[in-house]
């Protein structure tokens, strides 16, 4: 197997897997109804529940865990799978998408007052450390998004499922007595927790000797000036979105940052990436026998930056897009085949060899957010010639 | 004052400030030098870090922690911050992205062994708890990423420049002995740290069972496979970036996602965004007396969305938008002057009420991330008619 996915957007795993939807059953013991809401478990979800859980043996630790805390519980909250009776069915849905439990997978609950992007990105970066065991070796793992979460009523809703489901829960809550909440109840049923948000905003609350606001973003007293970093960050992207793939050669000296590499370097996707994070940045491709813009020659060397990659990736990447795009047989050879490729790989190395200021990045084996590490570090000691390079922000 | 950016995106304040830059100067003290590496702080550093300690009081606060924790200290670790003996100078710089430290700001250290993409995001999502007092409101905080940090050395010397700077530290370090590293350093000099990738990585791994592999992103033994993922995403940007601003609407069918508003609802900056996280999104600038395209009430109305905004703020975004466009004085009345932007938000309106099944959304005060969230909320929910709406994806 190719080991690396030089484009691999790692931070954002895809496809998004749309949920396992349940139909509504009777729910015995509520605790907390959602006002104006029904979402209920199924009983097939229960028994896939039950059944995960009595196979992964988590179901006794957790009848353990909840033996022990029994003793501090409040009278009137009961552990919602209590209620479940249902016994071990079938675990292989029909469709992969709409069966997602189907999977075995162990299940995430990400719980949101805003966005969750907060919550969906650390748990994507700490996931990165399973990835020896994720879903091609038999450790699945299945993550649940539940943003806008602003009341207590489906808070509870939640996590009780999250009980369900035999699912620990993460959270980002601004507002802290729901993150209390949060947090009680999940020790009292037993259930994993980790407040993602908390413990950064009371360090950075101590250190700057100031009380966080407590309102998620999007809260109605939460203000989005329209400021200057605002619109130069829209005008990054738009920018980039119009130099993309060597558009308009004549614009290279307003880009900040130049890209040059061969089809399939993840040129594109890279610039994007960085624009987002407020760069100008243009790409310029570099086809075998095709001159390059002489305005790529013009511009401040410092500010461009070479893409290689290893023949045999960019090999089996080339094939992949030749097929998707449905090139003829004979277009696609000349696009993907190995010797094509070297030739075209070594036109580039040679330019780069050329133009020596040039970094010249290995992509072989980087996700995207890792190139753009690599280059803004770059572009950043450059720039600036520091003694302890360091990418500074103001807020 | 406008208290709304319509297409903020929060989540990565621009521009990156450069780093405000030393020169070096012997380091009396060295627990622990950097190998080939020359990282020094300067004399006016120390001089400015000291009067900012003076100044926020927090010098005092950080002696008495350190008489506590001196109890503890290891003989030979020493704080760095006894080898300063400046005094307060000018603070202020007379460029201000050279003199970061001239804002009095409070400094941040974002410290990881990978992309540091994960510090940097929590780190900003948490700063939105402060909103209400940072730049503008007296209490600036200054942010300095550090990336790809993956020995002891280099580690200590960041954590040290730390100390001298007044900064806290927050770290996200896969390897767990860098972690543990950051983790004592920062107790004994009294530094305020927080581990933002720690807990979470251990949560999960108590919930799956399996140990984290201590390998940061990009480590040459991690793995980024060219997964079906990977090519879809590459696909989804390239898709939407082709799609922008009405391009190719005989391709709206083949859209996950299509965003229809006038000029300046933050189209394209969304689009983008949910590009990234893997969704084809295609976008139909809505314009007075131009017909829209007949392939926009053709596709499944369920995928559509209608973006529209306070006609305030669409002036104050579309002055700014044609001011730095350079339209000329006609052109520019005619896009941003208040009858026409009520006229065409008008049109607008009229075309979603014909079209009931499409979601109108109101982005103003809304960050592009928030949005997004909105959307994907919506478009999942729609799309698996769920009795718990959530986003799920499979690792």
């Amino acid at each position: 197997m190719i080991s690396s996915a030089t484009l691999g957007l790692s931070s954002h795993r895809l496809p998004p897997q749309p949920p396992r939807c349940s139909t509504p059953e009777p729910n015995p013991k509520s605790l907390s109804e959602p006002q104006g809401r029904k979402h209920k478990g199924s009983n097939q979800l229960n028994r896939w529940s039950r059944a995960r859980s009595i196979r992964s043996g988590r179901k006794l630790d957790r009848l353990h865990q909840r033996t022990t805390q029994r003793l501090e519980l409040n009278p009137q909250v009961q552990n919602p799978k209590e209620s479940e009776n249902g016994e071990a069915s079938s675990l292989t849905g029909s469709d992969g998408y709409d069966d997602v439990e189907a999977n075995f997978g162990k299940a995430i609950f990400m719980v949101s007052d805003g966005t969750g992007w907060t919550a969906e990105h650390s748990v994507n970066a700490s996931l990165g450390q399973f990835e020896h065991c994720l879903v091609d070796r038999g450790c699945p793992v299945n993550t649940h998004l539940f943003s806008g979460i602003d009341d207590v009523e489906r808070l509870m809703e939640i996590i009780k499922q999250a009980a369900k489901e035999g699912a620990m829960v993460v959270y980002t809550l601004a507002d802290p007595s729901l993150a209390e909440h949060a947090k009680q109840v999940c020790k009292l049923w037993g259930i994993p927790a980790t407040d993602i948000l908390g413990p950064i905003t009371e360090a950075i609350a101590s250190h700057l000797g100031v009380l966080p606001s407590g309102l998620p973003r999007g809260a109605p007293g939460r203000n989005f000036p329209l400021s200057e970093d605002y619109f130069r960050r829209i005008e990054a992207i738009e920018f980039t979105i119009k130099q993309d793939d060597g558009a308009l050669p004549q614009n290279l000296h307003k880009a900040d940052i130049v890209l040059a590499g061969v089809s399939r370097t993840g040129k594109t996707p890279l610039s994007i990436y960085l624009a987002q994070k407020g760069y100008k940045v243009a790409n310029v491709p570099i086809v075998n026998g095709v001159k390059l813009p002489k305005s790529l020659f013009e511009v401040d060397p410092e500010k461009v930056f070479g893409l290689t990659i290893n023949p045999v990736v960019l090999q089996t990447i080339r094939r992949a897009r030749a097929k998707s795009l449905g090139f003829s047989e004979e277009v696609r050879s000349n696009y993907s085949e190995m010797d094509h490729v070297r030739e075209e790989l070594e036109f580039a190395r040679r330019t780069f060899a050329q133009n020596p200021v040039w970094p010249v990045i290995e992509v072989t084996g980087k996700a995207i957010e890792e190139t753009a590490a690599v280059i803004l570090r770059l572009y950043h000691d450059r720039k600036h010639k520091c003694s302890m390079p360091r990418i500074s922000k103001l807020y």
